[in-house]
């Protein structure tokens, strides 16, 4: 098995080659300019590694790699026009470069051609791709719906919260890994194994993003720490925030959480304070602990060597930025 | 076979069986909306047509109908979106009864929800359905491409012109046609053949369109008759008119079609002396009939019975318009 740089070497070579410009220029170098905007591709990278975990040359895996990939970005430049987003890694989003309807139409385009990358499996294959893809894709759209809807509601119950997180970011890094043993033949049993453990994986690693967005050090977090408290965003902290205090807490923080005050580092202190004082800030560390743990039980029952298990546990534990 | 009427019947209660509400309501509703909005159901009715006309129960194309339908409308939702199009069949569009954003993303999940209705056919047919449905796909998203970029062009030839209507409208009344024979195992070359029937019968319809814009009976056409003349749209006949014009009525036409004066009923008027003058109103009748009769002389290579031929032709009449 190759090393995760190795991975994302030869991933990235792939994706240069796929992704050249095609007739009408206008709608095709929209499509190329986000592809290759950089990132860590970590969800391709997990198709291909599970591929050779399940005894699969990753080569094979490439197709389905590119196509999450491919998926990715449509949804980051739809969701980019849906928030307002002038930034992505740096660099002005696809509406903001171009148009709107320009973002609106390229994305289309990539949601289709995501699905033409599975042309090249066996028609069994293919079906067990697409249909898995299908099921996740809806998943994410629903995911980024209940977003915006949670946006102008003041009840989400942490139940909904989790159901949200679930659907917008852990379940395409689930079927990222899924895709990888349907390349490889896996069992249906493996399959929904490691489709749970990245579900339980993305579900740990969101929270934890929730956690380092207060908590984080500036120097390595990567986005601005207090972003989410900034924006007023209902985190897994906030709801915890909420549950955990009495009625004159609760009314100060959603206070709080609807001013847009000029002093944001004040009003990040504060938000800070509450988070640990309710207990929010224990619990929510419980949870990606729960979740990390998860992950790794059901590692356990899946039909691999111990050498393997050993490997996707430590990127598991590398993904959380933990030293273990 | 059954009657068009009774084909629409059987679709429309089917469609509606198939439109319920799901959660998340504030994405599922727009969905349930638009393809409620009515409509001849064209498409559809051609895929289960056609399953008929290769000795396919028309039940057993129900499901690639509906897909064809559930896509029609997904880029009825995108395109009215970048046509900044207030209505929709005399009703407010998605984008305008609730917002844009609603509209991206309640496109986005029908156009992932015609995929899964290709789930229940066996992996070979969903294999044939997908790639298929895959490819005319992307080819209407870069027909919708070429009528964009064409808007701020003055030199587009007819060749290109010919390609954007048949990208953006013709490839989907073809593929609705092929579905219905992959769902009815008909021979490849039989499957090529009824695509070719219907793309050159969908290439005369809007060529038809073109034509009636301008030279249609204002009681029977359903659009305003002249919408092309005022909004400048560079159609079929327009770019005739200017190929066949002197330098002097070439500028006259092309200034023509970049003004937008007070008085419509004279620009039509104009406009429609320059395409009768000029020669193009008569070479665009010629086209149709061309592009008619293509159609019908690919039909007869088609192993199926003569009786089935005349029915498909009879079908294509009337969607001429004409009584033949």
């Amino acid at each position: 098995m190759l090393s995760i740089e190795k991975y994302q070497h030869v991933f990235v070579e792939y994706l240069e080659k796929y992704s050249a410009v095609k007739e009408p220029e206008t709608l095709y170098s929209p499509i190329q300019y986000i592809l290759n905007l950089g990132g860590k591709r970590l969800r391709p990278v997990l198709t291909l590694m599970t591929s050779e975990v399940f005894n699969q040359d990753y080569k094979k895996a490439l197709n389905a790699a590119l196509s999450i990939e491919v998926f990715h970005n449509f949804s980051l430049i739809h969701d980019d026009i849906m928030d307002d987003a002038p930034l992505r890694r740096g660099k002005a989003t696809v509406h903001e470069k171009w148009d709107v309807n320009t973002g609106i139409l390229s994305g289309d385009a990539m949601l289709i051609m995501a699905y033409q990358l599975f042309e090249n499996y066996d028609a069994k294959t293919f079906q067990a791709l697409a249909k898995l893809f299908s099921k996740t894709a809806l998943e994410v759209c629903e995911g980024q719906q209940y977003d915006v809807d949670f946006e102008t509601r003041n009840d989400v119950t942490i139940d909904e919260y989790l159901k949200m997180i679930e659907y917008k970011t852990a379940v395409l890094v689930a079927a990222a890994m899924q895709m990888g043993a349907i390349v490889a033949n896996a069992s249906i049993e493996d399959q929904n194994n490691i489709y749970q453990f990245g579900k339980n994986l993305g579900i740990a690693f969101q929270l934890q993003d929730d956690y380092l967005d207060a908590f984080g050090d500036p120097k390595t977090f990567g986005k601005q720490v207090g972003g989410d408290i900034i924006e007023n965003k209902k985190t897994y902290l906030y709801i915890k925030a909420l549950e955990f205090s009495n009625e004159n807490d609760k009314a100060e923080l959603k206070q709080l959480f609807s001013s847009n005050p000029e002093d944001i580092s004040t009003k990040i202190e504060v938000a800070k304070q509450y988070f640990e004082s309710s207990g929010s800030a224990e619990v929510t560390k419980i949870a990606i602990e729960e979740y990390t743990q998860k992950a790794f039980t059901v590692l356990e029952s899946i039909n691999i060597s111990e050498e393997k298990k050993a490997l996707l546990k430590a990127f598991g534990n590398s993904l959380m930025n933990r030293t273990v």
